[in-house]
Order: structure tokens, then C-alpha cells, then sequence
């Protein structure tokens, strides 16, 4: 056995520059998705070219599936016979916008590589992946023979949650019912530390505009009678958290399920400390609920984050206008057992209780996804920790993500289906920023662990 | 004397077509100052434009004069004989920027009639007024005898603040020496409410910028440990007004001119209650010290606005960013005695003071005009209070204004000269806003006013 995996290894590899070839090319396609958009040209050409992928890998079956927005492609290979467990491949092809695209140091689509990292939008969220499960099991289909049934289920809005997942699935349970997900779009802590993630926070976003006067007025004529909605605005979203830091939605904290002991000495043994988040995002000093240390905030206690700010005049210089109107875009990550609809009318209650009289407000559900928690004893789980140790010769860390993938709780839910969580991108990979980048070392190591992954399943 | 006003009053009657198409053709030059721009080429055609039709009028020694930023249009006419009085006739070239542009009914500069109002960006604000002291100007040359000597200051810069002016000025104030500036860029406070005003806030802005981590951050994977720079800057913003609408800067009230009985008298004669408010805006109520009346806190007392705000994602849609930086612009209308360097001072004291030390920040002076109150026994003041009373048949209202019109004050202090300030722009003109239009009939009315106006002086 140990010899089909070294040849798989062999194989990947020899096949290094191939690999990034493929890649770059996966790259080059801009399939941003930051709203709905059903027929999105560049969404569909990166669908259309991993079915050609699929298809030239000789997996069966290969489909690009619509649904009401982006197209989910699916395929499968399922000659490992009836005994032979099946893995549910898990991807999303399309990629966060560019913005502020001024701070990118080559094009996010023009895949540039420097020392040991490949930059591109996409290349580790989680384009790079996608494809390192792919390059995966073409190793092993060619140096040996795939122990598990394969099905593929890559979607294409992910990173606007999933809004389309639940009514495609509804449909189509038959199609992906399996025995595990695979799910590499969860990272690692750090390159020396895989990681198996076992919680993923939910996400529910909103957007609220405050109305004041119905039209921009001049500050000058009429300053000092009027409430300006940005300054109400910034009221309101002030008063959205206390003076430590917690939310102050009403009931807010009532469900979060709390953490045992067990969790919380899980949480203190990972490496997230104080140190690593002030290195990792240059603040002066970190912020946040005292009772709480940094990875159990990120994990284990939900936020509510100011996603976007927009009134009046923004472009250099001045305007002494009085904006009719201001906008947030205000999200909560959430935790087990919160449910988005929930802090849906707390926010509406919020509002209600603390909005003066002197404007109008509305606030807009734009996304709402609820968390997810997974079973530790799932033969996939086990099976990827095992893979994990093997490579990097330490015991990988159990974690709660701050990051939401709602597919996971979709199948957890729909189909009964356990995803085994996990990813080769690391912190400093600028996720959702400019400069995403992917470090190729660490990829490879990813795909060596991934042989791994699908030989323990048998 | 009678007699030449009624032939002044004549010409203008049988020349409102051409001074409508005069009007238009000047609106049409889309001079729009936002920042600084020396060499814009919009702002300098709308100079020459008025330098020619200065010259046509007969107009003197006319010349488009260079300052650091946008060129100031000087002319005279000095043949009225060493004994009459110099007015110097102040106008200002430029506009305020047009966005949002979807909200105007037809493009800003394509000046459109509609009913008894002509649209388009400037046309109250003020190419309307300059073009109505310029009519008056040619009808009484054409007619009779102009009874007193003329200059002109007609600047390109007045809606940034004039930064130039007191520059320009310095070298030059033997140019521009003269009895009283005529400024009609006042406005008036209703159709039949003639007005004088006798104190201009002056204004001081500023550009916050609250920097957090050192780039834009997944909000999942660092939401809970990093302050959101878009939530501190709220906070911020929140704390510099107390519960009731004060302003919360140290010490920001201590130097403002206290209100005599009479004055709180005069301002109480203003038609300027809640119901002008309420209808001229429609908020759904009214904000401000609860102390005041709102003609008193327009006009009599400092504000603190925020006239822009932006951070993170403001498209469509979402992105779950927790964004690296967030920016508000935020301007303090000032009055008698405050000064903008000790504002200055305050909101440095005040940041010091409440910023926490989970962000950076900064704050940028972008302008600052001192207020400016006049003497009401100023002839020309006495000459245009007679002209308004003449035409509208009631006494003029007599108010302090909340606009800020930094040559005013420069004028006095420099020159020392003073200002009669009134104008025909009315409160539902929309200045500094979509869909700006000048009223015709008052504008008609106006030019009648300045005839007496000019004849009163001698």
C-alpha cells in the first residue's frame, strides 16, 4: 500500500510544472461573483473549462448544472465498486472582487509568481484547491487505482453565500448523496500546523440606509436643524456594540452554545495567540470580548463587523452638502446555535428601539447562512487527520473558523452528508484582499496529504 | 430720477429673451470646482467667457487675473466722477459638483425651462446672480447715466472655500479699493421675503482617517480581535454630539457671540420656523440644541456636519471584508468670535482624547474661513434695503445666514471693506443639489432691485 502512495507522490511530483501550467490558466479566468448574476460570461467560461478538466481526468458524467444563479458542475467516477466508500469533492470556482485593485502588486488575474508563491485572486480561495484535489486524483488514477467512488460538486457563489445551494440541492439529493465531503476551502493555521476544522461560523448581511432629507442639502443653510443621517448612522452603529466590545443586538448572545472544557483547551493550544493576530494584520492592539482569547473570538463567539461605509462626498476635496442618505453594510458571523433569522429581528429591534424620529431607516437582508458544527469521529474526519500527520509529522490542530462555507451546513442538513474540513492556504495568503497569493510549497505538501486522504478512506 | 429707473426697468423688460440666452450660454460651461486645479480648462473658459461679455457691456480695463488656483475676472468703470461712490461688484464663476447626476431630470449643463424655473447647475449658485448684475449694469449704461464708479472681483474658487483669495488679495488691494462690495450670493429667504443678511458662519473642514489593520481583512477569519476602523470611526463620530445636539469639542462653544434681545427679536421675525423646515427638507422632524429657535441655529450658532463617509465595500451587494481603513469628511460651520485654527485645536484635543489605541488615525485641514457679521448702517447695506423694500413692498428680513462666503470676510479684514449681501436664490432652489434651478419671475424681480440699488447710491 505504502508503495501505490509513494508512486502517486512520484507522480505529482514529475508533474510540478504541468500543475502550475494548469493552474495559471484556471487563474487567468475572472469568475468574480459579488452579487447574482444568472448568466455571468466569465462565471460560466471557468464552470466550462474544469468540466473539460473533469472530463480529460476521465471522470463520467460531467455536467455544468444550473441553477438560479451560477452553474454547479458536477461529475463522477464510480468504479471502486459498491464496498468502496464515496467522497463528495467539494469546490467553488468562483473568486472574491478585485477591489482596491491599486494595491495589487501584478494583476489579480495575471498569475505572477515570486520566490514561492503564486499571486493571483483566486489562487488560494481556492482555486489552487480545486486543483490540488484534481492533480490529486489524476496521481493516483495513473500510478495506481482511486480506493473510493468519486462525486464532484463545484459551485460558483460561494463567496456571496451560496444563495442558490439549498434550492439546487433540494433537487438533486440523489445526485450527491455520499459517505463524506471533502472540503479543502478551510486553510491551516500555519505552514508547520495542518489543521482540521470542525465549526464553521454562519453569516448574516445586511445592508442599512438611513433617510433624512429627501434630497442632498446645502450644510450651510441648513446645518444645525436637520439630523444628518451619516452622523445618525454612525450613532446607530456605534451603539451596536458596548464599551468591551460585545454586541449589544437584543437576545445577541441567548443561543450561542457554550464552550466545554475540552473546547477550550483545543482552542488555547492553538498557535492563534495574541502575537500572531497583531503580526498578521499590523493593528496597534487587538480589540474584542475580554472574557474570550483571540481564537475563541474568531471561532467560538459571534461578531457583528461594518462591511462598508457610503454618504455624501467622497472623492478628494470638499463639498459642504448635507447627505439625504447614508448606507452600512453591517454583518453578524455566527456560532452554534444561532439562527440568522433571529439576529435578523434583533436588528430590526435594534433599530426600532434606538432609531430617533428625525429619519426613516430600512435595513435589507442581503445573505443569511446559518453555522455549522461537524462530528470529530467521522471516518472522513479521521481519515484527513491522518493524512495530515503523516505529512507534517505533527498532530494536527482542531479548530472553530471564523469563516463561514455554507455548503456545509447545506449537506450536513439536506443530505446528511459530514464534511471533513481542511485547506492548504495560509493566514498571511491575503485572503479577500489584494495580493492573494498561494505558497506552492505548502500546495504541494497539500496534494502529498490528499494521496494520504484517499488511501486511508479504504 | 424716477424716470431713468422706469427706463432701466424697461430695457430689461424688452431684453429678457437675450438675458436668457446669455444665462443658458454660460451655464452651459461646466465649471465645476471640487479640489484645487490651477489650470482647469472649464474654469478658465467660464473666466473668459465673462471676461468678454464684460468687455461688450463697455467695461474697462477687463482682465482674467492669475491666482494660485482658478483665475479671478477684474473690470472697472470708473467714469462716474471722483465724488460718486466704488461698488465693487463680487460674483463667483464656479459650481458645486453635480452627483449624484442620476437624480437630475435633465443633464446639469443643458440649462432646461420648466414652468417658471430655468435648471441647471450655477443657475441660482450663481451664474444666475452675476448675469442679473450684469443686466442691470447694461440696462442703466443703456438707458441713463450709471451713478457710481465699478469694479469687479468675479472668482473661480468660492465653492472650495477661496483658498487663493486672501493671497490674491494681498497683492492687490489697491486694485479692488472701493465704498461697498455688492455680494448677491446671500439668497433670499422666500418669494416675497426680501433679504439683507449681516453675518455669514464661516467654515472649517476636515478629512478623519481611522487606520486599523495594515490591509483590508476576511471579516470571517479576523472578525472578533481587530477593532473595525469603520465602526471606530463611527464611534467617534457618534461622541462628538451630546444627547441633545451639542457639539462635544472642548471648549467649541466658549468663544460664540451671545445673541442680543434684539437680535433674538429679528430672528424670531424670520419665516424660517419648524414648518419652512420641515416642508423645505422633509425630514420628519426637526434636530438641533433644543435651546434655540431654528433661524437661530442656522444662522447664530456653530454645527458640526459629516458631509461624507466611505470604507470597505459600498457596491452591490456583499463582501465580507473588514476593511483596513475607513474616511469621514466632516466640516464645523462657525460663527462670531470662533476661530478655525482653535476648531482645529479642539478636534486634534478631542481625537487625543477618545481615539482608542486599537486604531491610528489622522485628521486633515482641507479649508477654513473665519465667520463674518457686518454693520448695518453701511450705506450700500442702507441702498440695498431700500431697493429690496421698493420692489417687494415690505421691509427686507434682516438675518445671519448659514452658508459661509469667505470673501466677505476677507474683504473686511483685508480691505476693509464692507459687504451688502442679499440675493434671489430661493430656499427650494436646490443648491448644492440635483435638479438646482432659478426661479424666473424673482429673478426678474431682482434685477428691478438692483436698478434702485445702483441709483440709491448716489
Amino acid at each position: 500500500m505504502s508503495d501505490v502512495r509513494q508512486l502517486a507522490i512520484a507522480y505529482i511530483e514529475k508533474n510540478k510544472d504541468r500543475f502550475l501550467t494548469d493552474l495559471k490558466d484556471f487563474l487567468r479566468i475572472p469568475s468574480i461573483s459579488a452579487e447574482e448574476k444568472p448568466d455571468d460570461p466569465e462565471i460560466k467560461q471557468a464552470a466550462e473549462w474544469l468540466a473539460g478538466h473533469l472530463t480529460g481526468l476521465g471522470i463520467e458524467h460531467v455536467q455544468v448544472l444550473p441553477t438560479a444563479n451560477a452553474p454547479v458542475v458536477y461529475g463522477d467516477w464510480l468504479k471502486a465498486g459498491k464496498e468502496a466508500p464515496t467522497v463528495l469533492v467539494y469546490g467553488h470556482y468562483d473568486v472574491q472582487p478585485v477591489d482596491p485593485l491599486d494595491l495589487w502588486i501584478t494583476p489579480p488575474f495575471e498569475p505572477t509568481l515570486r520566490g514561492e508563491n503564486l499571486f493571483a485572486r483566486g489562487a488560494s480561495d481556492m482555486k489552487g484547491q480545486i486543483m490540488a484535489s484534481l492533480n490529486v486524483i489524476e496521481a493516483i488514477m495513473k500510478t495506481g487505482q482511486m480506493p473510493v467512488n468519486l462525486k464532484f460538486l463545484i459551485e460558483g457563489e460561494e463567496e456571496i453565500g451560496s444563495p442558490s445551494m439549498d434550492a439546487f440541492l433540494h433537487g438533486s439529493q440523489e445526485l450527491f448523496t455520499s459517505d463524506v465531503a471533502l472540503n479543502i476551502d478551510a486553510g491551516m493555521i500555519g505552514k508547520e500546523e495542518p489543521t482540521i476544522t470542525y465549526a464553521l461560523r454562519g453569516l448574516v448581511y445586511f445592508e442599512i440606509w438611513i433617510v433624512g432629507p429627501d434630497h442632498d442639502l446645502h450644510s450651510g443653510l441648513y446645518g444645525g436643524v436637520v439630523h444628518n443621517p451619516a452622523q445618525a448612522l454612525c450613532e446607530l452603529i456605534a451603539g451596536m456594540h458596548d464599551q468591551e466590545g460585545r454586541v449589544t443586538l437584543p437576545g445577541f448572545y441567548d443561543p450561542v452554545r457554550k464552550l466545554s472544557d475540552e473546547e477550550r483547551a483545543d482552542q488555547a493550544r492553538l498557535p492563534m495567540d495574541e502575537a500572531f493576530y497583531l503580526e498578521q494584520t499590523g493593528v496597534p492592539n487587538l480589540w474584542g470580548e475580554p472574557d474570550f482569547i483571540p481564537a475563541e473570538r474568531i471561532g467560538s463567539r459571534p461578531t457583528l463587523e461594518v462591511n462598508g461605509l457610503l454618504s455624501g462626498w467622497t472623492e478628494p476635496g470638499t463639498k459642504t452638502v448635507l447627505p439625504g442618505k447614508a448606507m452600512a453594510k453591517i454583518s453578524c458571523r455566527l456560532v452554534a446555535d444561532q439562527k440568522p433569522a433571529d439576529v435578523h429581528k434583533q436588528l430590526i429591534q435594534y433599530m426600532e428601539e434606538n432609531a430617533p424620529d428625525t429619519i426613516h431607516w430600512e435595513v435589507k437582508l442581503l445573505q443569511k447562512n446559518p453555522p455549522a458544527i461537524a462530528e470529530l469521529d467521522n471516518p472522513g474526519v479521521v481519515a484527513l487527520g491522518k493524512a495530515l500527520e503523516t505529512v507534517w509529522g505533527v498532530r494536527p490542530y482542531y479548530r472553530r473558523e471564523g469563516g463561514s462555507i455554507p455548503v456545509v451546513e447545506s449537506l450536513q442538513r439536506m443530505l446528511g452528508v459530514e464534511s471533513a474540513l481542511s485547506g492548504f492556504s495560509l493566514p498571511e495568503d491575503n485572503l479577500h484582499a489584494p495580493n492573494e497569493k498561494l505558497h506552492l510549497p505548502t500546495w504541494f505538501r497539500g496534494m502529498e496529504a490528499l494521496v494520504h486522504f484517499f488511501y486511508n478512506m479504504r
